[in-house]
């Protein structure tokens, strides 16, 4: 059995970090990235340029890949599962997947299954939106169904009026309850095709706008929400036959934890596996959809804490690397090599230690000091 | 400041594992390789093909690089001075470089410095040796002093006779006590061009045939000879003016440690840093010739253990990753993208926790099972 070549369809910062691992494991990775400079594509000598919605794109990609997998999930499901059938192994695949790209499905199955849900409704017109609304109490929160990312594709709204653009654009909307929520968390699972699966600690996530900003590990939460949180990440991932890492995103809330929203590939809120867990999350991804047995989940530390860099002030990042360096000596500064533009995720910083206050505060100073928002 | 970058003369494994580290710091890592199929050559997009000892390949290769360094110590010293007096930034420099090519210059210079050392004398010719000899007491180690490595040009002689077709060669040779030593040991420390040095603890290597088989962090020796070890190590980089990592070999004895041999770049005894310190010996190197501030050395786990895999029965070893995944998710893989030859080490095998024994004891299966000693 020689070693295989994994092929990642994307070329953004997760597949970059799939890199490493790669290297280590003695594993190929082969990247299908739009553009030469794409953030993969500058780390990886074997790169494909091409564009993930072009059938015959990821057809020649394909050729020459022991299995496909993705940075992202903006691939269409249709040439899922045009390649799934021409013989080529897709992980996850496209039933698992389009979970992942239609939360309207998500919220069918997932409901299907007992996972718990906010309540939710997919309204098709203005008038299913008003009774959800006048139901379960407004705001309400309203999202398209495919496309959304990063806060976008969502908004609250609190009249049927407010959503007119997005009903004129045709095809049902997803509308869910407004949470009210005590903190944001993450659980991120991996699973095998022959069914094995490995959970990490559950973490806390902190938003701004929509965006993550911070990811705390281990989650602030009682033992019972925790294993609660992991429970059910790992029914998700059973109950959809989901292959690789995926994330799934929760409320927590004094009555209990409710499914938010789903990623199909290394996540964000998973960054601090890097150096927080035995396994990476990375690692564990490449393991997942070799069908490799999985790696150990345990934390290097009691605390590991992540903050996004998010573009600011400062476009070269570098000149920041003498003070963060010497100023934490532990700090652990990673850059996805993107050119930076306000409020884009271009890197992130992860710290570890025995005091999590510490840990958040070394970790969010480096962040804010590389984007320049500090002086120090 | 924009992102530098590094120059790496050699295609080896320790350039290929400096990779990740580039990546997540977003340095640009370039590789002068031998051949394409070279193990860096495989994972880093930037390479240039080219002998490091031709000087026109060496100035090529450094036009656009911040900085250069080296995967191995065989770069002829000459060129090295040319490449500095045209004004390159060579990291380590010629001036240190030499001591890690040349051992009578290394010996001459360590003695000076007040280091501990075996008793040594450059040996011109047979009659000086036999001196030497009868002087100290036979069998006596003679060493080449330029270009041995693991083992090679390395001999145990027990009359001048035996040496007497290395003296054909002409040139002095370098001739040393043979130190009944309790363990080897081996100190990894880094230095910056500005005088920031770091030191990692001290680790003790399992050397067979003059080849290392296993590193156990920390060494299982008392704290007033770890602390000699890192005294000396720290001494040896100030007074050779090191800048990188670099690591010390030593003999442990009950009269206290003395210093063996020099490698003036990331070392195999360093390999458990990946995993078992804060800091790897890969991503301090690159912060070391950029002259950034040096990183936590610490460990991650009480106990640490590294074992090399060399060339076996089996020639695909990924065949075997099922069985040491499944049979320990803590195992760390890494292997070097070489072809299988007996003896050669293509890989190695990283385990950490919290009891010395076991940890060695897992390490040692994964690399045995890789190479085929057994079955599981």
């Amino acid at each position: 059995m020689s070693f295989p070549v994994v092929g990642v369809v994307g070329g953004g910062q997760l597949a970059r970090m799939m890199a490493g691992p790669a290297i280590e494991l003695g594993i190929t990775l082969r990247v299908l990235a739009r553009d030469v400079a794409d953030s993969a594509a500058q780390v990886v000598p074997d790169v494909a340029i091409g564009d993930e919605r072009d059938l015959e794109a990821l057809r020649q990609f394909a050729k020459g890949c022991d299995v496909l997998t993705f940075d992202h999930e903006h691939v269409p499901t249709e040439h899922v599962r045009v390649l799934e059938s021409e013989g080529i192994a897709v992980r996850p695949g496209s039933d698992a997947l389009v979970h992942a790209q239609d939360k309207g499905v998500m919220r069918e199955r997932l409901s299907a299954l007992g996972v718990p849900c906010p309540r939710w409704r997919l309204v098709p017109d203005a008038a299913v939106l008003a009774a959800f609304g006048d139901e379960i109490g407004w705001p309400v929160v309203l999202k398209t169904p495919r496309g959304g990312y990063d806060g976008k594709g969502v908004r609250l709204v609190t009249s049927p009026a407010e959503a007119a653009d997005w009903f004129a654009g045709g095809g049902s909307l997803l509308a869910e309850e407004r949470v009210e929520f005590t903190r944001e968390l993450a659980v991120l699972v991996a699973r095998s095709p022959h069914g094995q699966a490995a959970v990490y600690p559950v973490v806390e996530t902190v938003q701004v706008d929509g965006v993550c900003r911070e990811v705390l590990a281990p989650a602030r939460i009682s033992e019972e929400h925790a294993l609660a949180a992991q429970e059910a990440a790992l029914r998700v991932a059973e109950g959809l036959d989901v292959t690789g890492v995926f994330a799934v995103e929760m409320f927590d809330t004094p009555a209990g934890v409710l499914v938010n929203e789903l990623a199909m590939r290394p996540h964000n809120s998973g960054h601090w596996t890097i150096e927080g867990a035995r396994t990476s999350q990375f690692e564990q991804h490449l393991r997942a959809v070799l069908d490799l047995p999985l790696g150990d989940t345990r934390m290097t530390a009691p605390h590991a804490a992540m903050s996004n860099v998010l573009g600011g002030a400062i476009e070269q990042m570098y000149s920041g690397y003498l003070h963060c360096m010497a100023h934490d000596p532990g700090v652990r500064i990673h850059m996805y090599g993107k050119q930076v533009r306000p409020g884009r995720k271009v890197g992130h910083i992860t710290t570890v230690g025995d005091d999590a206050d510490e840990v958040r505060a070394r970790a969010v100073h480096a962040a804010a000091f590389l984007r320049g928002d500090i002086d120090g």
